[in-house]
């Protein structure tokens, strides 16, 4: 699109409440907008890198034989009385509220209980699992602090993905294969180096809980890394018992802050007890179904990736969920050459359908240079007079220091690789 | 994907609580899941079609300049005080719920308010208008009854589109835009013949408003339709003056039921009034902003939906949202010469990226063509021992009796036209 277009500007004030490293980022560069303490609203750029995050999280969970569905915000109090997670004594972080008759209601902060109370109406036999489900929708929790910017808000998008199986070894496999996922996932989204599958406390039906903690200076966890193994142990469970089921020797540890960005968790079948959910065998016997539950939160992901993947001068997105492929900015004049030659460049891209944004705003270089490096578009694309004398245009990756002149040819080729007779 | 690892199933009882045809048929076809009275949550194939319908809506949204941005439910006190739309005396439809500090909170029931807000950070000059920026987001309405299924509910989706313009003219042209696009959007959403502009009231600052309004027996709004001009009066607006205005004869209206699936509002300068949303012109003065604010609402409309494209035997979706492409249904035992075909096809179709449901579910051929008529995808295609005896597979519509034999190879081209060394 083109950057004369974008309602959004980029700031160069920090605003001075926000202490979070990403959020100060995120909203210096149009990504954000904070409606509340820890409630943000995403802009036309961020909403962009956030929809990427979401679509690669969507094909990993197809890829794992999820099925998509989207669950209400509201909720019932008599299906969360069945677990006793309504009462605020036991769950501190509800928003509740009320229809116009008083009945209580209560703003979904996870859907253990709505998802397994549904599964009821739909698993009779074996024959209806395993089955695994998945949304991505919004969870409001009331947390007393709001300061980790969009890493920990009120209000936020989450991917959670339910297991429902025959027997705890069923769902033992299924759990490794989520495992597996999410190892892919973080890579794709660019944390892969810095993601640790690290051990947590389990419950009643499993020893650990794994969670996916990325190594970063803003993280409100702990985590001790191993290195050569590649695992980590969350702080809350190092101990001598640990390191012994681990068959890891406490020198080789060293300790991180971290975020966590995603969890997987074996529920054995405490919400299948609670919500009656069961399923009748080969044998016509009456059996437990065995649950998981698996969480990935797509905006933390994204306060992770503005943490670790920012530089002084703004955002270095990764080339998969970045919100254009490319950033095309003309430094010609209203009708001059470059500025002809960068709209003819835009034009045929667009035809493409590749995604760019065009910087052809009436300012000087110098604020299109930082605008640039501050939004993060993988690859910039300066055309200018003197990059036309040399040849072409001058690209240069956001990650790097180094430029270089290619031909214009080249540029539209690097971006355009379908056969030439087919219209894609 | 397989019907047989679906994890909903049709169901043949009607449930009892349920008093409209809208949520009577896709609760049977499972296609939504009732949490609470006027809530509802979409299993695969009701997110498909709600995806479908937002992704119509998203492209005709682009095509006038709009910006897609995604704002927050939780909503600030203080911002809807400065247009006394907080007051529970005021707007009777608030879910309020509060912070741990005691601070209100609101659940957004629209956005005018904080969009108007917002902008106030990125409009300065004249350069910085127009903009036209809208959002698919939960809206939460506190209301008394719910009986209409998925047509008026406490929880849904909804594309508002805001328009911040310079002068009341911009805004009138703009307004037409979005009334063109409109119109657009519901031919393409298969509404096309029973959806009439129509005349409803306007504010201070224009006359008359527009309602788009799909004539439906389960509507609750009532509407004089002028058959010849293609327009239609709301009842609540329609007397001599307005008869006048338009130039219409009151015999050549017909009283209709209808179900409002859009509008589109001027604002006037009510809310930049009250927010400070102003701009800087050519002259150096401050002047106020013009706007619009222009709804659909995506689950409405697919609850129209089923209640006018439907028949006794379930569902009939017009092709561009219907949840799959293509009902392929194989009637051939496991191991049989049918069921291979049919896999076959399944295969081929799927490497092609055809989304199909593929029904390889071992029940009778009853079953299975009830539940095909009941999900109500576009065309079914079956394979049998019998169909192959005769040629091919049968092909049918949903919204014709008659069906016909065609060679396999026909089927596979009939949803494959791209050219042959193409890899799409």
């Amino acid at each position: 699109m083109r950057q004369s277009q974008l309602f959004t500007k980029t700031r160069k004030e920090i605003p001075s409440e926000e202490t979070a490293k990403n959020a100060q980022l995120l909203l210096r560069a149009g990504f954000i907008h904070k409606e509340i303490a820890g409630v943000y609203g995403f802009l036309p750029l961020g909403l962009k890198v956030l929809n990427n995050i979401v679509q690669v999280i969507r094909e990993e969970m197809n890829a794992i034989d999820g099925q998509e569905i989207s669950m209400t915000a509201l909720q019932d109090k008599a299906v969360w009385d069945k677990t006793d997670r309504w009462d605020d004594k036991n769950v501190d972080i509800w928003f509740k509220t009320k229809l116009k008759n008083d009945s209580a209601l209560g703003l979904s902060f996870t859907h253990e209980e709505p998802i397994t109370n549904m599964m009821t109406q739909f698993v009779r036999s074996y024959r209806d699992l395993p089955k695994f489900v998945y949304q991505f929708q919004t969870k409001f929790r009331n947390e007393t602090r709001a300061k980790s910017g969009i890493m920990r808000t009120r209000e936020f998008l989450m991917k959670d993905l339910y297991s429902f199986c025959h027997t705890q070894k069923e769902q033992d496999i299924y759990y490794d294969r989520v495992k597996n996922s999410y190892i892919k996932i973080f890579r794709r989204l660019g944390l892969g180096e810095k993601t640790y599958v690290t051990f947590a406390s389990g419950g009643t039906f499993s020893k650990y809980s794994h969670e996916f903690q990325t190594v970063c200076e803003a993280g409100e966890d702990e985590i001790y890394v191993h290195d050569e193994k590649n695992i980590a142990i969350n702080k809350e469970v190092m101990n001598p018992e640990v390191l012994k089921d681990l068959g890891i020797d406490e020198k080789d540890l060293h300790m991180e802050k971290a975020s966590e960005v995603g969890n997987i968790f074996s529920l054995g079948t405490r919400f299948s007890d609670a919500m009656g959910l069961s399923y009748t065998d080969e044998f016509g016997e009456k059996k437990p179904v065995w649950m998981g539950s698996y969480g990935i939160g797509p905006a933390r992901v994204m306060g992770v990736l503005a943490e670790t993947l920012s530089d002084d001068r703004g955002m270095i997105w990764p080339h998969e969920i970045a919100p254009f492929a490319l950033h095309l900015v003309s430094l010609g004049k209203e009708g001059s050459d470059a500025h002809k030659k960068a709209e003819e460049i835009y034009e045929e891209l667009r035809k493409h359908k590749v995604d760019i944004l065009f910087d052809d705003r009436e300012v000087g270089a110098g604020e299109k240079f930082a605008d640039s490096d501050l939004i993060g578009i993988p690859m910039r694309a300066v055309v200018s007079e003197k990059s036309l004398l040399a040849g072409g245009v001058e690209i240069k990756e956001r990650k790097s220091d180094k430029d270089e002149i290619i031909p214009i040819e080249q540029l539209i080729k690097m971006y355009t690789n379908c056969c030439d007779d087919c219209n894609h």
